[in-house]
């Protein structure tokens, strides 16, 4: 068990979040543009308090040009213990040499093996995390 | 390999997606209200083309009161490849004794266990799947 809890909920530290922020690759961004809603599955990597992603051109970077406001979540499930964490922020993507020369040198892999990506930071202002601890179901009646 | 094909990417039809969506169980559902987007974690199972979820009362079923249009996102990564699935579709509370009988003799299981808590049902209206095979990026310069 990840953390030790009486509740079948706990809700998590900002420093508890960013562990497991830390300690995963894999994540979903939801970008919001003229009402439309989409989700999108990404790599991404905690570096100096931020979130890096790396994009392609297309949809994902066109929203956010639109709306700067996105959710990113991970999380894990096992067959004893579930958590989450939603980080609420702003993405930019990165347009100074030695910005991208920094990223760059992290490692950071796409799904997608392309040339002309571009550099996504998203920078927490909310953070929330939740841990659970998965049981049998009550009976309801 | 799940599906092979020559390209990086590819985008599966409805039936891939399904076949998806049914061997899940985890997923996260996508709720905007009042301008906030947010995002949870959720099991969820496939009966009769739509999604069955359960909530207990709260955020998320105050939000889909307010406003109907969720995105549902399920996926998998292993090292050689990823899927992913989203769903965009209405979702609505499940309120007749019928239906929540149907619905409870499916044996869906939440993530914690609560005696008070109603099913949701998401209705897809458009389905969109793909598959990648992972693979080393191309030098970039």
């Amino acid at each position: 068990m990840m953390f030790e809890h009486d509740n079948p909920i706990l809700e998590l530290t900002d420093d508890q979040s960013w562990k497991l922020l830390k300690n995963t690759s894999h994540g979903r961004i939801v970008l919001t543009a003229a009402g439309e809603t989409d989700i999108f599955p990404i790599n991404y990597m905690v570096h100096d308090a931020v979130l890096l992603m790396r994009s392609a051109p297309g949809t994902k970077l066109a929203e956010i040009t639109i709306n700067e406001n996105v959710v990113f979540e991970t999380d894990g499930i096992t067959s004893e213990e579930a958590w989450s964490v939603v980080v609420k922020g702003t993405a930019r993507v990165l347009q100074s040499g030695e910005e991208i020369a920094e990223a760059e040198s992290l490692g950071l892999k796409t799904w997608i093996p392309t040339m002309k990506d571009f550099y996504i930071e998203v920078k927490p202002e909310r953070i929330s995390g939740r841990h659970f601890i998965l049981g049998d179901q009550p009976e309801r009646f």
